[in-house]
């Protein structure tokens, strides 16, 4: 049996935002049930979770013997079980892992640097500054892909692990306005988002957060 | 034949780190042989070099009908033709690309960061506020790291393509005595970087911008 780790609860704004979306979308296109673990945020940093996950985050994945982080590798690993994550022509693969690392490694840094800028130092003087530069960059990014997407129903030949990857990417980018500058790329992250599988994973998302939400809630109301 | 694609010039501060080392090192433990292909600079923004790199960056990889972008990916690749990149045993395997990915999202997005404010923005007024935060989310990594690498040699059990990734994300702090500062990353760097493969591959590419910078500095020397 597979067992997803992700938090037991995380502050409303990141509900629906969480990176075992990203599995339970995985898990879900491929049909492979699973169970839930859930961590305490607070036992993220212990010694036995961080053999574990060595950067006290989550998704972690286990599958048999094996347990194994990073939300790409997962899929990668995922990617084994069923040819909707991941084609079985070797060619067809491999361009499948460029557009995987690509969302990774050349759209998520810059995604996340600006982020991280508007959420996290909302409250700096200097975040202001930076913050022309960092949109900057990842309009940058944004432009390369709607290019990339002329034509192009999905990242490669089908949809695959991929376009998960990077339709949770441009996710973060949602209420700030820059991803509907581009068309095709709002179309494309739309027509992700339209498929069963993610609504179903996304739903799962948000009632599990939400129970873990409730008993704070309500003592909130009661106070 | 294998063609591996760079640019035929870069800023002398760049000479040493340009991505295609990964793919050089990758390449040279696995004792294969390949051809160079130098990019033109502004040729990277053509229609058809998009095609082969959407993002107008280096490297890529031509292998037989192949053409492959991401060094992550292409390390991926080449790691199919040698166990010396990935391991054969399928768990061993997937640990390692969780490691990939780890380099790739969890260390080079903050390092990259620091980087960029560092050398890019240097001159901006809210670059020096910025500085603090950024310093911090990589100090986190490294200690992170640092804890995972008691008792071990390596990211995996053996040697792999993810300590290619991860060290060449690490020189990226060269000359900024973070790493320094933990013994078993600057310990783990060092012992990468004294594999013979390494060296062929860095004395390569030292060679390649050097030969392309010579008639620059020939015409700056007579000006």
């Amino acid at each position: 049996m597979i067992t997803l780790t992700t938090f037991s609860s995380v502050p409303p704004f990141a509900i629906g935002y969480v990176r075992d979306l990203r599995v339970r979308w995985a898990l879900e296109e491929a049909g492979l049930p699973y169970l839930l673990r859930a961590l305490e945020f607070q036992d993220a940093a212990t010694p036995a979770y961080r053999r574990e996950q060595p950067f006290s985050q989550i998704p972690v994945l286990q599958d048999g013997g094996l347990t194994l982080f990073e939300s790409g590798a997962i899929l990668l690993h995922l990617g084994q079980r069923h040819p909707v994550l991941l084609p079985r022509d070797a060619d067809e693969r491999a361009r499948v892992t460029a557009w995987m690392f690509a969302a990774l490694n050349s759209v998520e840094p810059y995604v996340g640097n600006l982020v991280s800028l508007v959420v996290f130092s909302a409250g700096e003087a200097w975040a202001a500054g930076a913050r022309p530069s960092a949109e900057a960059m990842v309009d940058k990014r944004l432009r390369d892909l709607d290019d990339w997407l002329d034509g192009r129903e999905w990242l490669a030949e089908t949809f695959s692990a991929a376009d998960i990857l990077m339709t949770t990417v441009l996710r973060l980018l949602d209420d700030m306005e820059m991803v509907e500058r581009h068309g095709r790329v709002r179309a494309y992250r739309d027509r992700c988002m339209a498929r069963p599988a993610f609504r179903k994973a996304l739903a799962d998302q948000v009632a599990h957060f939400t129970q873990a939400q409730a008993p704070a809630a309500a003592a909130a109301a009661v106070a």
